[in-house]
């Protein structure tokens, strides 16, 4: 070896690999997926599109964009197990993520009676996810599952699910938008796992599993909802100032800015919030959407002026919030949300992975013992 | 930040966080668990013992080892949704650690109708794992699952679910020496997986289902059946040289010898061929032992000669191969049976990470384009 060793912890800074799938600026404040700035895809892109071009690295043409469509609505439906094991689920009121984690793992029960290979597995948890999310929400709130549309593209499919109607288009325009906006992100936490378990030339549903694990921690997806949450607690424009300075003054973290990596606006923040205003305006009611920009302009001044240098900016989660909010899915959905986008990139991270056929495997520094001696039982204590 | 960008694929020498867990020299071939020297703690503790001291940093008293066996004790079976989903595994022949993967993922699926907490749920995996295995085993045989008994020792307990009769004392050592011996290593990439996942502040579950996943890959825990695969090959002692010069000059890697980490002899190779010659001197038949040994030394004569300096040495598959196999189990099992050890190093690691409280978030080097412009679809292809 020629590289010494080097201990840094949570290895902030260190480049663990090689991608072509984004490109995460932190001081620039630039997203590049797949070879594009983020705001010149992420409006344009159905989400079918997104995932061609990242598992492809081009975008597909007419025919191969309806053959990659047809491919995925067809495995839309997961094996009856899941839906038993989602029922299960439900009445214990487990969360929506780890019903999804356990549905995920069961992808690997082929829905025809034999097990997928990994061809056929990326595309059954990409068409999936959205089924066992809108299927568990339902059975949360005891409502009957709705059965997929494979008529329907992927995200008009999963508000269908949802809500049992198929829904306006400006509302699938607005969720796309979102879904291709968070589609990959460079190796955070849950795209890490999934490389580390792929390093190991493991299957690709081991891989997804592991990243839906990753990602249900509140230091990853966890933080949409509170977001919004503090805007509701607002209410109205008035009364920004004082309730964010109480939060301050307790030592309360704000939630929906700051971000590990940005130290400049998070560039999804843009375009999420765009999206926002095209949704809030479309159903012809803008005053959540003007109160949210009160509550960032204001909580952007105080965070300056109680954390100069610091340069809180907002972060991907506040505009999430509204978006998601605008189209009328309960923050508990909004993880679950986030993952129906992101597997398509944990997948697209896996194949990159395979094709590098390296094991990742960091070093631990030691700071035990090591010359403790046997005592048998009857002696100690 | 104070630290400067590195670019290190496949984190090689990179300390990516403290642990006291287990300390992994490689050039000295020493390996230290929870303080223990291995060849100090591997023969003389039961397997509940190894787990307790992982767990809380020291060896419990007579009170405390029988509390710590009663709580595993009682949360061996699983809910019934896990049999359910074992046997439409075992309908499609699903590989072992699939159904493991699975079936671990359903334990947030609570036994008593609620879902666990942490603290009951890193019992009911290290409780739950051999139950799994033996039944998925049974299983896949056409063979009814048997229940496990409450009264057996976790590791005797394994061994009668496995094979239907209260296990020898000598069995019983030889197997809590492997499972003592492989419980815990450094940052492997199981445990590594483990601890991204918990460093988002995910559940137990969440990261023990993605180290599961990680140590399906054949990179990882995928190579004991092989080593052994080739000591049946090879049949008799004196067709070892030739058997393996054929390997050799093919451009075939000898399975068992070799490691990233060890440029020595693997210290658990020792700890377990010494296991093994006790257990197979005890069933009065050492044949396959002497010849194990005879293709060890000629393959270490072997690599020598044709690998000069690449140090390749006996590493801790070649004989936990030989002993499993003197243990009845078939080559199917074991990496399960390793999982069925591992669980409880993945979870001591995911409370030392919940400890450290940070998150482990790695950087990219990106290699692609950035400046790709939108092509609307009927202007492609």
């Amino acid at each position: 070896m020629a590289s010494e060793r080097i201990v840094r912890p949570g290895l902030e800074g260190v480049a663990a690999a090689e991608t072509r799938l984004s490109s995460v600026d932190g001081r620039a404040g630039e997203l590049v997926i797949a070879g594009f700035p983020l705001e010149e895809l992420a409006g344009r892109a159905t989400f079918e599109e997104t995932v061609y071009l990242l598992w492809r690295d081009a975008l597909p043409d007419a025919r191969e964009l309806e053959a990659f469509r047809r491919e995925l609505a067809e495995r839309r439906a997961p094996a009856p197990a899941v839906l038993e094991v989602l029922q299960a689920a439900a009445r214990q009121k487990l969360p929506v993520m780890d019903a999804l984690r356990m549905a995920a793992g069961l992808l690997s029960l082929g829905a025809g009676g034999a097990a997928p290979d990994d061809a056929d597995a990326v595309l059954r948890l990409v068409a999936a996810f959205p089924t066992i999310v809108a299927a568990y929400a339902r059975l949360l709130d005891g409502r009957a599952p709705i059965a997929p549309r494979p008529d329907l593209p992927h995200a008009a499919n999963y508000l269908y699910m949802l809500f049992g109607a198929p829904p306006l288009p400006e509302r699938v325009r607005a969720l796309e938008t979102y879904l291709n906006t968070v589609v990959d992100h460079g190796f955070n936490a849950s795209t890490f796992a999934a490389r580390v378990i792929m390093s190991t030339q493991s299957d690709l549903i081991s891989a997804i599993v592991g990243a839906v694990g990753a990602l249900k921690g509140p230091l990853h997806g966890g933080a949409p909802g509170p977001a919004l949450d503090t805007v509701f607690e607002i209410g109205s424009a008035e009364r920004a100032e004082a309730v964010l300075r109480g939060k301050l003054a307790r030592g309360e973290r704000l939630m929906g800015f700051g971000h590990r990596v940005y130290r400049v606006r998070d560039p999804r923040a843009d375009v999420l919030a765009e999206a926002a205003e095209r949704l809030y305006r479309a159903a012809a009611d803008t005053k959540l959407y003007e109160l949210a920009g009160r509550v960032e302009r204001t909580a952007l001044a105080l965070l300056e002026e109680h954390k100069p240098g610091r340069n809180l900016k907002t972060n991907v989660e506040f505009y999430t919030a509204l978006l998601l909010h605008g189209l009328d899915l309960p923050t508990g959905l909004f993880a679950p949300t986030f993952a129906v986008s992101r597997v398509a990139g944990w997948i697209a991270h896996c194949f990159e992975q395979q094709g590098q056929n390296r094991l990742i495997r960091p070093d631990a520094e030691y700071v035990g013992v090591k010359n403790r001696r046997w005592l048998p039982l009857e002696q100690r204590g």
